[in-house]
């Protein structure tokens, strides 16, 4: 993690507020200065209270800072719950010396108990004193729910003569199938953007990375992403519509994906990663959601974990999908090797392309819908008798 | 079986073609006069050629015949396998002495591969020579895949002094997660209705059970329910919209519903079949696709096979459903025990309700949204280990 950006301007804390049995699990990230922020939060109806607190936040689009904890999601907890969320955002106001309606406030993992507010502020008040430019894999650590590894990455980027980092956290590895984002994601940027130019971006970004990626079909009441830049770089303003601003949004979805396929990676029970490329189709929209169905069928996920080049069942997962094609037009490759032309099946090296499926832990699925111009690509992951077994035991 | 009730006028016969290892893969359902007929066919986009021919035939309204096969599902097949389709209709419709556009054909099994004819005309030369009033036990065997047990029901109901009988069959208990019918399901019955009455009737009976049950949330591409309906009981015309008419539909949709809870209590891996009845939704879709959306969650699918009251997994699934609600309306049960009430945790008696859940093999869900006076019921099964071993194995 060493080689990883610092954005400058940022502080970034942890504790422990004995959530989780050992190890932070409350953390602080902090700009100096009031940061033009975006985001995106579940589409989920039973979006938890601190998520109602971070949407208004969002919709003013400045933040100073971000609270949030990981074992406890403060949902289903009614007005008590956003009570709780409320404090724990003037809790952590007070620590850095921020407006409470600029902090934004997380809390991920069991639903329906509610938190232990003494605890809480205790440890708000420990990761404050605690605020240092390095405190990121702390933080990456204090998010982590049933995630066996941190998820913490960086960019750099050089625009207008500005050495720019870029830096975000992640976690979340079960009811992953995000819906205008995903699980946590924080991330801090030391870019002079303006909000609606980072808004912009960073609903595309969302698109193209945390709604493109999928673990079982389910998508949490938790789920938010905060995107904070704070110009501290010293650049001047990124011009909008610029290629500039092409340049930054590239590093920032290229940021975003990276922890995207890492959550899956780390999917819960998961083996194998499985990346869905479709091509031909009418929309870019219909080719994500079609990449999507595929990379969610259990049939199909438990079929890599098979290591069964099994395309009949990615045909039935693109037929299920809402973009139109013709059957008889549709070309399906796994691993490079062509399994389907025209809708119909194509002889291939049967044991070869299951040796080939054995030896790879990353099995990428290229469709073509031949329906159209547009293409998306989807991560999924494999569906295992370990997903089984963590689910049939924990209390999420 | 012996006392399930034959319909009269319908003859029925099974055949071995070969396809699977010993017992009947094949058979056909014949009615002596032309039926009137109704069903649904899959809406998955890479439906296979015989569901073309049954769509064509379904629209004509009019069946004498139904042949089937299982362990080969002639998809992706493109024109050969519709040619082959064709051919089976009628091959069949040469053997009971009926014109090929009044034979409906559907294959269940691996996708693309070709069916091998020459074994497949043999077949319904041997089982037209066999055709009985009580071959339907058969028929429900010759269709069954990685089915453990047959699906086999019927229902007897007095109508206008007539003694009117029903016999269904049914298959499939993977790629189960029915869009306008499922996997298949073949009805014959003596009663005398028109089409058009039939038509209504087999539509909101099909979405009322078949469309109301999941497995593993993946449409099929074969899925069929064929109802025929032929007269030989003598009775007069059943009277559109008339209290006999809603006697007749409740006993179809009853046997729907036995034969469509049968599928997924021998669901692949299945220990438990899980029910969710949604009330208090705005509209009857609306509950079904929320009670669905339940029902087909990894995470509710594998707390149940944990006897985990996990009540936070109901709340998260009907949260990504598209019914409207306010969550601090609703009210969650599991086996008739409060768990949630106004959006928020219940106080119960923890380990009697996971010892209850231990007990039993039928757990039910008890929604009420709060929104309204519409109300519906799905069923599921939980996802165990046993589904991952069956699917990372078979090649469907």
């Amino acid at each position: 993690m060493a080689s990883l950006p610092h954005p400058q301007g940022f502080l970034v804390g942890a504790a422990e507020a004995g959530l989780k049995k050992g190890g932070p699990d409350l953390c602080l990230i902090v700009s100096e200065t009031p940061a033009a922020t975006a985001g995106a939060t579940t589409r989920n109806r039973f979006f938890s209270p601190p998520v109602a607190v971070t949407r208004a936040r969002l919709d003013a689009g400045r933040l100073r800072a971000i609270v949030a904890n990981s074992k406890n999601a403060n949902a289903a907890t009614g007005k008590r719950g956003l009570a709780d969320a409320e404090a724990m955002a003037a809790c952590a106001a007070a620590a850095v010396g921020a407006d409470p309606r600029e902090v934004a406030v997380c809390s991920t993992g069991v639903i329906g108990q509610f938190l232990p507010m003494d605890r809480i502020r205790a440890a708000i008040a420990r990761a404050a004193a605690g605020l240092s430019p390095d405190g990121w894999p702390r933080a990456a650590q204090a998010i982590m729910t049933t995630d066996t590894r941190a998820k913490d990455a960086g960019r750099r980027v050089r625009i207008a003569k500005a050495d720019l980092a870029l830096r975000g956290v992640a976690k979340g590895v079960g009811m992953i199938h995000p819906n205008m984002a995903t699980t946590l994601c924080f991330v801090g940027t030391d870019a002079a953007i303006t909000r609606p130019q980072l808004k912009r971006i960073v609903r595309l970004a969302a698109e193209r990375t945390f709604n493109a990626v999928t673990v079982d079909g389910d998508t949490s009441t938790s789920d938010t992403l905060i995107v904070m830049a704070n110009g501290a770089a010293g650049g001047s303003k990124i011009p909008a519509n610029s290629a500039d601003e092409t340049k930054f949004a590239s590093a920032l979805t290229d940021l975003l994906q990276e922890l995207a396929i890492d959550l899956v990676r780390d999917g819960e029970g998961a083996t194998k990663v499985i990346e869905v490329a479709v091509a031909g189709a009418r929309s870019e929209a219909e080719a994500r959601e079609a990449a999507r169905k595929v990379a969610s069928s259990n049939l199909v996920k438990t079929a890599i974990y098979g290591c069964d080049a099994n395309w009949g069942r990615i045909a039935m997962a693109l037929g299920n999908a809402r973009a139109v094609f013709a059957q008889e037009r549709v070309a399906i490759k796994i691993l490079g090797v062509p399994v389907m032309r025209r809708g119909l099946p194509v002889a291939y090296d049967e044991p070869a392309l299951q040796r080939e499926m054995k030896a790879r832990d990353y099995i990428s699925i290229a469709v073509d819908l031949g329906a159209g111009r547009a293409k998306a690509t989807a991560w999924g992951c494999d569906l295992t008798e370990g997903y089984i077994r963590i689910n049939a035991d924990y209390r999420s």
